[in-house]
């Protein structure tokens, strides 16, 4: 029977014209769902596990097809909340070459920022269930949802659920005072958490200590002394690292290091032709918690979180469709893209 | 040189699935943009105006994007206030057959909401104006709004600008109480009155009287008797009322009567096969406002006004893009829908 | 909580050149998915019944994408059998005017039709359900099919669950003889009996006796000896029969009949333009199943499930999306199809 | 062995908006392929026989590319001329409604326009054949053209084929006068004319003697005199008139009469709703040169003839893409549009 | 006059998603047309050969489809056989970056499969013809088609028309051993064979003699040892080795080698951005057979062979629509891109 | 107040297939406007100067479509004269990888081959300029063009507005002596002067002297050498030459090198992998043209030039379509192409 995984946050409605067109020539846009703890949700149910997504939606038809793009995976969607007014939205366009991706969100006022605690029934969310996810975006939405926040992973500890964390810090959201201290928070009861190259700065500010800082290369030195000083401050069983390199928008390069209290483990680094980079942060996130759940060993964790994410860089939309074999194989170094008849 | 007019209110982004898809079915959205007033100024345009319409957008590509929409048409932008966070949205499902059309607002808070009476310098904005439109939509957005559009009409009458009004009463953003009440102190300043079968109603508790009311036939009486209400409580120079019997959201009929304070004309009536209704009413309103400047007679500019929507109704998006020509052309007897060569 | 039902038989991919473009011009097609027995199924899990789907289907991304299609409107996928090769195909031309809609079945040999009895475990699938609907075109598959289906029967009786069938005669798949005799012998097990205007003569040689066939008028008293001849053989609870009028591939009659073994209740008759024609007497027996299950009487019943199907034929693709209260508010008697904002 | 027919004439791109766009909202055209006397050859080729267009176009890929539509159906290219700068093109809109279809040509200074006598080889062209067809657009394009169209008639004539010309006025190619002129000099050697209800009256003053002309029906008497003139002056064998009803841009009616020198064939009328109108009068030519080569009696022939063109109504394209036993289905009188399956 | 070259094999529809869309995201396909022998057609036909495709396929309209995508390229025709119930099918999911491409077979049972003998006459198919091309898909459909295949093999050598062969093993449809057993047979015929780098080894079982092979280089000597043995163990004429190296979905290098029995030519190599990489052996057999027929010398056939290979890899579907002169071009060294005006 | 810019030129209908795909496959063509000079007048309105484009064309819907193209992005197209049958066209198949990109012109005969002298009021264009522009391409369209461009040229600098011009020779258009001749007459009004490495050659035979052109790096020294002799025969006070490395249809290398009469100052180089690369150079123009109105040092103004296009090349269609920020910051040295939030 598979492994009952939790997520919550919030999911938006994504609206991104056609290939690479701008804006402003745009006369129709692509419509389809996504939000960080959805993303994981999603790339869980298509490797196999039982993945249930926890947020508030109105009750029309925008509502209804948030809800069925997750059902479409097999995303349990019976605890989610129905209500308030709107869809959170964010357009997207995609960048090419020198012209960077753009992202304009409009989320305020959205059902989930008007969630009230009763809307969700922790206790009985979790039963069964084996780990909680969540990202630093849910909690900076405004201080409703991070109270609610607070309580699912509380109700997670009790009910001996891992909890990971993405920190993914968005300062179009709050600052970093407020995050370091909401985060900070939030932490204590976080088992395993992912970042990306600042995030740890700008949550926490905590910085590479003694390191030299050389464009061009990966500073392994300086990412272990953060995933060491995360670790030391908030007693994470685990630290993920990931590193991008951002050659151009369409080439980036990709890997990551995971700590886990004692040594250090550092992926293969992969070089990207992008087709979509959202949602690329999350699909590590699933990556690494089905290898976490999985028994991986801390190498071909990391492996398989990174080759998981590889992957969804040549994915339209948010969502990670891929399938454990689908990764296992890129992880085991099969990168060349051959034809599979 | 080109008349000018100036309209105020609400553009929104509209998105739509394509064809007679529903809602949960869509993976793409028809982006395109459409307000009331954006609407009557877009087919004065057309018609060879110097149109001006005036609202607030944010500064960000959404909202350049819908004032690209306007300037393609050869609107004036000029006197838009740019700022707050977003473009109002409304979502719009094409109705079939016995299936109707669907639409879900998401509109609250967008820029024009949070619009200040330091955003619009009416007195420059009426420079040269020879008429000013408004629909009650706009005031119905909020107090704040609705202050603002009260601003404008004391500078158009200040300014010796002709008013019209379309009252298109919204269940939606207020309550008939509070609609009488605020439109009533508006109207005060309106020329011409616009109103569909039941604004009258609805606004102003305003009902015909003495007349028998049989179902499936146009009850003149009963709109004559409307329109004379109309004009006796506010003074109106002319009411002018549309008349739409909705066979199936694909067939509709359409007619319309204008009482110059004197005499009732009664148009024709088109069957129309539809393929897209939202904007219909507002195409009315640029078509009679259009006739009246050019100085039509009241026959004649009933007739332009309903030829007009009628042609509406056979296009694509909000916007009414038909020229004098082809409405004179209609409005002349040639409904045959024959090929031009 | 919501009541279970269960329909069993093949899921086909669904490939339609756009809009009215015909097979050789199409260069792109609509790919959708269909089947008598999973349109009923989605048409009860959108009115909120716990729906489940069964059949075989292979385990690559295209028999994955039959099961997502379902999935996404909360259909229970959970019993279907994985394996065999191929997921049966039909292409499918939209006729307009006097050109009629085509259609070219591909499905031989597709998973369903290699099932074997150990695939489906019926005792399980029938636990906590109410409701067990087939089609005649399952077992006109092969024989194997046919002898699945009599064990789900057989399995539904004993388990006391309602069943239900649409005849859906398919001259292309067996012959007249056949078909009487595999349907006659499945048949006994049936309690609710739906038909077309010619199933009962192409199946079972049932023909109304005794009645002047008026061409151009519904013959009620021809219909209502059928019923009774087609309940008198099987002892059906229920006997219903659409009633479709073909004035042109784009314009359609549509009406219906109810015989609960004492009275014949008529439906309204709805005159329907026409988006897509296919599912639409699915949709109807998914109707009726729901008003059955929701305890509604015989005449309203029957104006639910033609109010249902009248629905479908205004949608793109198999599966009918309408709310319970979408249907009602047409049952009801809202047929203007006015924009609902 | 399939009977060779010739066609000869101008083979244009045509762009046209998708659906119901007005050219303003275009930002892609379909492109495809059509012109007078191509539509013919595609009709004929589609009912299996040997059809062969000749015209001249730019050895460029898009001259290639208005080949291979041709070729694609089969139709013989190998007498078609390569040289000149430019295909001749011509815009389309698709009305809706009381919204007329609109076309604009941007056709002057094509290849055809520029070909010389030399580059067409009558007597081979003609080696085989058993029809030669041709339209008034043709020899309308310039004096050069006409002057090749007389060659082709003598040619044609000189090898015992037949030859058939639909009228076709086209007002913005030349006057009245020069048509009845230079129409009148090819017509000596034609077999078959064909003529829509003002092409007599245009070309050549021939108008209906001593006939009440009462709006509203089908006046026969007046289309008889008519056609019973035109073969009177020029000879024909055979006259056939087609009649079209424009109710709306969406509905036609439709039918027409044959006159074979002795009586009159009037067809049965059809009530279209129309897919693409553009390319429906040469299908009719299409299919009454089928009809006749294939020995059809009269009545048979114009029955064919206007099933044929009725069919064409609901194809998009200026192509009539459908088969002998498609049209001889509706002729033979099954015009309800029902599923083949 | 053109030189005519005869190929015999199967024609699938090829459905695959748009852009890099995966199939569970797709409802949408395109639908073209392909297989290696149509291939190989369509590229002489496009480089103005008299090219004979021979297959049998279902005379319904999705059987008509496939002729027409042929016929439209100028493709004889004439010899396909009617029959049978179903065109073969493959999906296919363009990968990119280190997601592979994926390929889903659907093609059992299509008509080719059942074809007899007597659908083909072999000695008219070849009658004027100079070559012969099959590939090893064909005779690995079913003994049947093997037999027919032989049968074709034999009639060409006896009309003195030469053959050639792209082994073309795919592990899908036979095992090795099966594979050796009827190629070899067939190879006997054959005067030119084509291979890639793994072919010899998997059909023949002929692998480089003394050879290191160095990963990451091409490893020259070993592709001259493969050629010989081939040459000595069949007689060949020619012996062409395509050499692809797979850096990811997107990029791929690409070159060849011909051995003529006495000399090795390499080519040039092209490091290639990939649009559409299916269908790319094929053209370059069809690039070799139009040099060899052009009486090209050996480093000249090798060159253009490659070079119209490379073209085919930025053009989406099977076919390769280029011409001589386009390959020319690219043969004689301008690879640079740019813009011809 | 925005500085107001004027150019004059002719504006073209581009029709493009989609996406990779040859004209031959394409059955829709995206259907935009653009010309070497609306390009620049569409640069500059995007960066907010008060840009008017002249030109003249057909009253006909295609002409009012171009010029909406322009007043969407804010151009004034008041001075645009309307008359004449024709939009010129240009149709465009994009290249990829070693194919390269293809443009076939069909613009002879459009309105401003027609245009008269009358046409235009040049010192009412002129009113309050401060720059025009024009490109080699105006003056090569015929005569009477090249008649009008010289009278602008001197109601320019009548009016003390500065010029530049593209020299953009093509030779398609007019031979290497004529442009010459015509060019070299109007360059004496010019101030300053854009060229790519080989209009120098081509128009006037300016050739780098004394320098070992070495393939594969920027000739720096021969730059700047046919600089200084443009500079020198024609006294323009700058002189502009870009630079552009083709190394595949897909990727390209961009930079460019600005002579002040003084000295020579070098842009960055960028590698951009292509989007769409026609309007490249414009694009070049307009950036340039905006930076010396801005005041920017010569450093400062190549660079913002170079980084304006590079970006140009990452959109789909002829206009630039980015803010004087976007190009501001990548001219600042952020070209990694990551997301911005």
């Amino acid at each position: 029977m598979a492994k009952k995984v939790v997520t919550f946050g919030e999911i938006m409605l994504r609206l991104a014209p056609e290939g690479y067109y701008r804006f402003v020539q745009a006369d129709k846009l692509g419509a389809t769902y996504g939000g960080g703890e959805a993303n994981v949700a999603v790339s869980l149910a298509n490797y196999g596990f039982d993945a249930a997504f926890v947020t508030k939606l109105p009750k029309h038809e925008i509502g209804q097809a948030a809800i069925n793009s997750l059902r479409k995976f097999g995303v349990d969607t019976s605890h989610i909340a129905r209500g308030g007014d709107r869809v959170g939205i964010y357009f997207l366009e995609k960048g090419a070459s020198q012209r960077p991706s753009k992202v304009i969100y409009d989320r305020a006022g959205s059902s989930i920022y008007t969630a009230a605690k009763e809307d969700f029934d922790w206790k009985a969310i979790f039963d069964g269930a084996e780990w909680f996810h969540f990202t630093g975006i849910t909690p900076a939405l405004n201080d409703g949802v991070a109270a609610i926040c607070l309580d699912a992973c509380k109700a997670a500890k009790e009910a001996g659920v891992k909890i990971s964390c993405d920190l993914n810090y968005r300062n179009k959201l709050w600052s970093k005072e407020k995050a370091g201290q909401v985060m900070g928070e939030l932490c204590k009861y976080v088992d395993v958490c992912i970042a990306n190259e600042e995030d740890a700065a700008d949550v926490f500010g905590i910085h590479a200590a003694n390191t030299d800082v050389t464009a061009g290369e990966v500073n392994r030195e300086g990412y272990k002394d953060v995933a060491r000083q995360l670790a030391d401050r908030f007693g994470f069983e685990k630290v993920a690292i990931t590193l991008r390199e951002s050659i151009s928008a369409n080439d980036n390069n990709w890997s990551a290091m995971l700590f886990d209290g004692t040594d250090y483990y550092f992926s293969k680094k992969y070089k990207m032709h992008i087709v979509d980079r959202v949602g690329g942060g999350d699909s590590f996130g699933g990556g690494l918690i089905a290898a976490v759940l999985g028994g991986y060993d801390p190498q071909a964790s990391i492996e398989f979180a990174v080759a998981a994410s590889c992957l969804k860089h040549s994915i339209e939309g948010d969502y990670n469709m891929v399938s454990m074999d689908e990764v296992a194989k890129l992880a085991g170094g099969d990168a060349s893209g051959r034809v599979q008849r």
